[in-house]
């Protein structure tokens, strides 16, 4: 069956349907439902956030249901608009004109065309540099940018929340007197509700019943009430804001306002549109002009979305996923999405941790979430103009609060405080400049970390001695590649050792050196010249065949080479010169420095003797 | 004597001066005025090349001599006008009105203060980053400029030299038919009897003549000769143009025109200047503007001379030169020089090694250099004019294209085809956009591929059985580090043997690995649990204290450690569901993968096998 074989490669989603029974089907209906709640105050949250009218987040959280199912292998991801991608986003949608939408979903369609260009040339594998440490940081830093921005919502301030940290706390902070009471008093109780329902899961009140049927029902549902939670804070929110507004002259609430009904317009992305110029002017934006606006967005919002699909695949599916068919599905969901005027989308952390607690079973939970949503667009959008944006501010923070994680501080201070560099770099710069800056900071510095390790490789050094009584000095690079940056190391390494500890045959221990380059190997061709015109022999021991092949075909020198350090005496009464060499420069030997076993030996750590760098 | 002491500290050129006998004087004094011969139409040609009037490229001549004499320390060493800087210059100079000398001062002075920075912050060992595939295809790429660039005054064009490859390439093509034949016929004469004096040294004529006293007189001539080749040629040509010019109403050859004659004023540089603008119209650019033209060059310009600088103290001094104090004398000549109008100098490879050959003995001998080109200045700078530009350029041409490196091709081809690709694409990338593109990309490239060692190290796995016939999958990193970028390569890598060779216990060596971050310790910490959820124990073998530590802090799991594979079998005993696991899946193993010994194992490389990247 030649044509099921390519429905199934060209959609492995169908392959859900095989065998696919009511109890999956009722599994997957209740999973699907209760992400769906959660989907709906976060997707008009995440859109408010994005800079967007808050019917766009729901727009954005139906498609990916749907297109995950068809296309996905983990049950659990649930892939949808997300806080950091809605902040990442927000920074493109405030140049008024209606070409906030525009420019949003012609970011979803470029995201879902990078991420497509990715998964064809195996690129995924980018988000291996970010780093834990900088990941921590731009998540951090992410969530009290976001956390901010909501302030002004939380607060009652009127005016846009935007995603540059320091001016929305100037602004927070120059208008503390506009603050409104109704408001802030709605957002602070929602979040203490929020946190307490959050915590609710954790209490277990039905051991004390003693039948099991109450036991159940009393568990499930107070699992029903912490998992639908968000739902339920913006659902009393709102019916208080309804019965309170009805009956004052002025609402004590501010409201979200009138939510479009209906369905989006299936429709091609536009690619002009014309914004606000400065004096009220309308300018209109061809295609190029909106692409040098969304610069370098168009690479580093679909690297976050794969990192934080990866990041969950990772979690709940193990290493047994296909990461190119993770890639293509995200990328269809967005470029399918871009279609249905959806902004930028991802796989959501959250959502799927709740997908996976309802027990999910296959990924076609997502497309009832999608059925949940679609009705929800059709049916209850004039309600949704009652929800009070101090509430929807609740819902976002409590939720990135808790993406703020201090607890890997402690273990990177432990043991490897150099870590904590690139993570506070991105932390601190994300903040300051922006998170695409921070993140690519943060990845400069570890690559600079590695950069520099393959540049100063850890050489040991020690004088010993061989069983005749000998002296050779031994160097042991602690690496297993000499590469280009490290060779001026190594030889500036070798003259110290020399001038140190006397005059002496040098043995270059290679036998965890696995890798050598052409420059390198010229380094080494020249030490060898400059130590022969001192008269002083440099020896390799245990090298790879490789390393002489290289040696020999970019510097034409015979490396004499041993396997022992016991072979140098041979060497060495061939080539009487040398002996007399070494006999003279015998008084120069400092006795604490021999060692007749190099196993017993505390070298000398170069890294520290040779600080000079260069 | 502190006092002594401070001076020799201050300028440690002092020293020098202890015990100048007057044989190291005429040494020095005739190594110093070959120098000169040569510096003299180096320095009137290198002016041109940089788009300044030739008297510039004498001003640069003689400030680096003296300055190196104080504080340098490598007798060879010649600093000056060199064709690289000249070209690199050349790029600010082209705006008209006298700007072009404001604009190569000013870049000499900031060259010279960011040395000065690099010497302080010990970054000079940025220059360890440029691979020799880089530096040989920089070389060439600025030889094949240079040489294109002097194509024009070669074929008697007019119009000035650019430093852009292609547009000269267009313009020298597109001017055919306006080819002068007196400069063609000079200019490729001049290059032949160039080429051939230069060759002059290695005849051995001197052999053939018995006595001994005309042997040495005529090696010595046939030496000065050779070595003085340029200043022959450029006088030869001279004379020929100021005899034929004198005669004829139209002079066949274009002239180098009047040279100023006199020393340079001594002033601080100038930080505005006036530019012509598109309409004629004169522009004043302020010192932000100056700074925001110059741009990268402000950087890459002092890195490419102290790269300069490194390579000839490294060929004549060794090791054994200090790179600061190198760096500072570097650094102090272009401050200096700034004052005195100089461009951007740095040492000259071709002139050092006249220095070397001529027998130089300190670096005093550059101070007879500088007092030779500041009498030419005051003397002989009328004499210049008549000096023709076809010369000028012929001296150029056969100057740079020994700097085109062909041989390295044939061994990088042989041992290490892969750093073929910097090269090649600093090489293209230097023609077709610019020497400092090229570059930067040459360097990206090969930090590109450290970074990419780094995060796939090669992994061998070998299924084997310990004595008593317990099979299980070692696997071994052939790197000493694992680091963030490579742990989900190692993390797949496992799985994948674990589908290839059937679920057994895994051992991995860490024998090799002295490095391991907190990110790979995450990684390591969720493998294996997943591993422990699929009943499949992982064990570290020989693994480094430090590891073991760097784990535990950061997993909170205790890896069970081995040091030999048959520790295997007591720890599996222990845990009786193992050994349960372990029976079931015996049939699975292939037989032709189970090897008692693992040094006798042909183990699969999962860098092939694990070939999708992510």
């Amino acid at each position: 069956m030649p044509l099921k074989d390519l429905g199934y490669r060209l959609l492995p989603g169908l392959k859900w349907l095989h065998g696919y029974t009511a109890q999956d089907a009722v599994a997957d209906l209740i999973a699907g439902i209760t992400v769906g709640l959660t989907v709906l105050p976060q997707g008009l949250a995440y859109a408010t956030l994005a800079g967007l009218e808050p019917q766009y987040g729901l727009y954005s959280a139906f498609v990916g249901g749907i297109v995950y199912a068809l296309l996905g292998s983990c049950r659990q991801v649930t892939i949808g608009p997300t806080a950091l991608l809605a902040l990442m986003t927000s920074r493109h949608t405030g140049f008024g004109l209606g070409s906030g939408p525009t420019y949003a979903i012609l970011l979803c369609l470029i995201s879902g065309v990078v991420e497509l260009a990715m998964a064809v040339l195996k690129l995924g594998a980018l988000v291996d540099l970010i780093s834990l440490p900088v990941t921590v940081g731009f998540t951090s830093a992410t969530a009290v940018i976001i956390g901010t921005s909501q302030l002004k919502g939380l607060l009652g301030l009127r005016g846009g929340s935007g995603s540059d940290f320091i001016n929305t706390m100037k602004s927070v902070f120059g208008n503390l007197q506009h603050v409104r009471q109704g408001d802030v008093t709605l957002g602070l109780t929602s979040i203490m509700v929020l946190l307490l329902l959050r915590k609710l899961k954790n209490v277990k009140l039905a051991n004390r019943v003693r039948s099991l049927r109450a036991q159940q029902l009393i568990s499930g549902t107070i699992w029903v009430i912490a998992t639908g939670r968000n739902a339920l804070v913006v659902l009393v929110a709102s019916v208080l804001a309804y019965s309170t507004c009805e009956q004052m002259e002025t609402c004590p609430y501010i409201l979200t306002g009138k939510v479009k009904s209906g369905l989006p317009n299936v429709a091609l992305p536009k690619f002009e549109t014309t914004i606000l110029g400065k004096n009220g002017t309308q300018i209109t934006q061809d295609f190029e002009a909106m692409l040098s606006e969304l610069g370098p967005s168009m690479i580093i919002l679909p690297i976050i979305a794969v990192l934080g699909n990866v990041a969950i695949s990772k979690a709940f599916g193990g290493a047994g996923l296909s990461p190119t068919r993770e890639l293509v599905a995200l990328s269809m969901s967005n470029i399918c999405g871009a279609f249905c005027s959806s902004m930028p989308v991802t796989g959501s952390f959250s959502r799927s941790a709740v997908n996976h607690a309802s027990g999910v079973r296959t990924p076609i939970g997502g497309c009832y979430t999608s059925v949940l949503v679609l009705l929800a667009l059709g049916l209850l959008a004039p309600y949704f103009q009652y929800i009070p944006k101090a509430a929807l501010s609740a819902v976002i923070i409590s939720a990135v609060i808790f993406m703020i994680e201090f607890e890997v501080i402690k273990p990177l201070w432990r043991c490897s405080r150099r870590e904590l560099l690139p993570g506070a770099i991105t932390f601190v710069m994300s903040l300051a400049v922006g998170v695409e800056i921070g993140l690519l900071l943060g990845v400069g510095a570890d690559v600079a970390f590695l950069v520099y390790r393959a540049a100063r490789p850890v050489l040991s050094v020690s004088k010993l001695q061989t069983i005749n009584g000998i002296n050779y000095i031994l160097i042991r690079p602690k690496h297993s590649s000499l590469y280009f940056p490290a060779i001026e190391w190594v030889r500036s390494g070798i003259s110290k050792a020399l001038s140190i500890h006397g005059t002496a045959p040098v043995v270059l221990d290679c036998a965890h050196v696995h890798d050598f380059d052409f420059t390198a190997a010229r380094g080494m061709g020249s030490l060898y010249k400059e130590l022969a015109k001192a008269n002083v022999p440099l020896f390799l021991m245990s090298a790879h065949k490789d390393i002489g092949l290289i040696l020999k075909e970019s510097t034409n020198i015979d490396f004499p080479t041993i396997d022992t350090p016991d072979d140098l005496e041979c060497l060495l009464e061939q080539t009487h010169d040398y002996e007399l060499q070494l006999q003279v420069t015998a008084p120069l030997v400092e006795s604490q420095l021999i060692h007749r076993n190099p196993t017993v030996d505390e070298p000398t750590e170069l890294s520290k003797l040779n600080g000079t760098g260069t």
